[in-house]
């Protein structure tokens, strides 16, 4: 494959938009606000009563917009009001679901990546446009001569039978196409199916899926502790050195679904690397449910289906990061924590939706908040298969 | 209005189908199986393993295709199976949800029930003809000279224009009509919207609510103990007298949301009159979702949307019914529950999908099942909102 006639002289402003995108350079609408307001009590085990609207809070406090907070930060702004209110707002919640889910209106620019006669994935036009030179690999629509196209999708070269020679072929691409095009490189490899549990059309690097559009899929869980009545989550700062999210808030343990492995034995896995999680305590992790989005960015369809975990653990228990990816861990009031997602985005965006599903499960939203159902079915707004 | 010179004369085949199966005379695709397989073990806080098919199954009961069971027949049929098996099924599930979600095909034999350029609900072509004759109520799509139609929707008389003009006028209507057209009235009023919490256009008979398409909500509540690290749940059997599903199973405390009380307060009203539960006790039930479907069967079209709670009560608590409408009570662990869900019709159907919920958030379906995330979708096949 000739990798080196190829040129990245031409990158387009949607592809240098997605490179600053995914080293967390945001866009205004994710930028941090100047100014957080502190609403809200919060009573455990019955639903949180929340600020109808900004204007009603009491106090207010500054943060820089960047992701150099600190725990005296996130406490700060986790406490309740100072006077309680009655009426009920889920707009903070709204807001971290729209963030998971950009672009919405931009799907018509990508084109279905077509395997064995099922959708794979979506590859935007331009990024397309990057494959053309690979024609033992991928067959794109082409121009005909009355300025018309010919055929209304992407696929693969039909001499690439084989899983394996798909996974190898399409490898090779992402390998030429480099880390200017695809950054972030893991050496990962990731299932590409038509939905979960599926046959397996090939493996494809993780950092490579939300250029194909394929549907990723991760376990996401929710550890805590019940002291007096009142349940508290374990929280995550991750590592400043972290390549995605750094310094942000996360999950005790969570992670992608790699390539050949169940989710049940991925969560083990990644409570022992992220949190030295035992397996003895791990495997009383239970499988609560789903969260899914589906986010435009760019060249990049994220469409990720994560399945929560719920993970009650002993009070004695002390979280320990054995793969420097997590800086220090912090347990924190349920009610607190909503708190903080309401009010920042501390958290990596697609934790609020695992955590905000949560809140619903444990019973922290109720039908008489204005927009429950609302919000309790935009946690699945991505394709949910 | 002149009920008296309505006619019952030329009641459709479509309506007497409705009336039997109001009647709860089930079609062949509801009738009992009679024949009952038992399959699976059943560790506690650990998915549930089902059989793969009925087929591996080792043993089988029998059992008479009404609804004349006893507890015994359900204790029977619940237990796990003296061989366990390690892969997973789910049919009996996906069943039980098509039970509450049939008829999607004949949607188009429905006209939208409009008001306020809104779509509140949905009537049958079949159903409005009986309407035709209230002039001063409904207006029609009426069918021209040429043959076509003028008009693709039913609405109500603009001269009805507050909720209370319109809740007179249909209630009226409802009257004349009769129970042979609309059985079991109850003279309970449903609140008519085009959403949850959004403004209410009338009132209507809760009977009626089918018949008109309209959205109804509803509180299910799975009242469970926990005994030695094992959860059990509070099953009732409802009384024979009950015209609607009557000696079924059926949740701790559950009910219909009338016009007029909030989910919560509802809950607490319910858990007294059904299972004697003081507010003490039911105001620590926790909201954890929601389930809905869409039905259609004759000229009814249901679309409900329940709200799930959970109530963990003390070990040492017996419900005790108040209103007669449950017979007996029987605590069941949950896993010999989802046995009774997977194998039988005991439950009243609905009930059904509200206990798969609870599986799902509770850990006893796994990702590792084939049909997981199918499943969990299909909880919420009804417009949610």
């Amino acid at each position: 494959m000739a990798c080196s006639t190829y040129s990245y002289l031409h990158l387009s402003h949607k592809f240098r938009y997605s490179l600053a995108s995914s080293l967390f350079i945001s866009k205004p609408s994710h930028a941090f606000p100047s100014t957080f307001t502190t609403p809200f009590p919060s009573p455990s085990h019955t639903p949180i009563k929340f600020n109808k609207s900004v204007k009603f809070s009491t106090q207010s406090v500054s943060v820089s917009a960047t992701n150099t907070f600190t725990w005296d930060d996130v406490v700060r702004i986790s406490q309740p009001d100072s006077v309680p209110h009655d009426s009920s707002d889920l707009s903070g919640f709204f807001q971290k679901v729209k963030i998971c889910n950009r672009g919405s209106e931009k799907q018509s620019e990508f084109l279905p990546f077509v395997i064995e006669d099922q959708i794979a994935g979506y590859i935007h036009n331009g990024f397309a446009n990057h494959l053309r030179r690979f024609k033992d690999v991928f067959i794109l629509p082409q121009d005909n001569s009355y300025g018309g196209r010919i055929g209304s999708h992407v696929t693969l070269h039909p001499m690439l039978r084989t899983p394996d020679d798909r996974t190898n072929a399409v490898g090779d691409v992402v390998k030429c196409l480099g880390e200017e095009l695809i950054p972030g490189i893991r050496n990962e490899l990731y299932p590409v199916t038509s939905s979960f549990g599926a046959p397996i059309f090939f493996s494809l690097e993780r950092a490579a899926a939300p250029y194909f559009g394929i549907k990723a899929y991760g376990v996401h869980m929710n550890g805590y502790v019940e002291k007096d009545g009142q349940k508290l989550l374990w929280i995550g700062k991750r590592s400043q050195m972290k390549p995605t999210y750094p310094g942000m808030l996360d999950h005790l343990a969570a992670g992608g679904l790699p390539y050949g492995i169940a989710c049940g034995e991925n969560l083990v896995k990644e409570c022992e690397e992220e949190a030295g999680i035992p397996k003895s305590i791990s495997k009383e992790a239970i499988p609560a449910g789903v969260v899914s989005y589906m986010d435009i960015d760019g060249y990049r369809y994220k469409r990720d289906v994560l399945f929560c975990y719920d993970l009650k653990l002993p009070a004695s228990f002390r979280p320990e990061n054995q793969d420097g990816e997590v800086d220090s861990f912090k347990l924190i009031p349920v009610t607190h924590v909503a708190n903080v997602i309401q009010r920042t985005q501390f958290f990596k965006p697609n934790c609020s939706l695992v955590i905000i599903d949560f809140l619903f499960r444990h019973g922290y939203m109720s039908p008489e908040h204005i927009g429950y159902l609302d919000l309790l079915q935009s946690l699945r707004s991505g394709d949910c298969s």
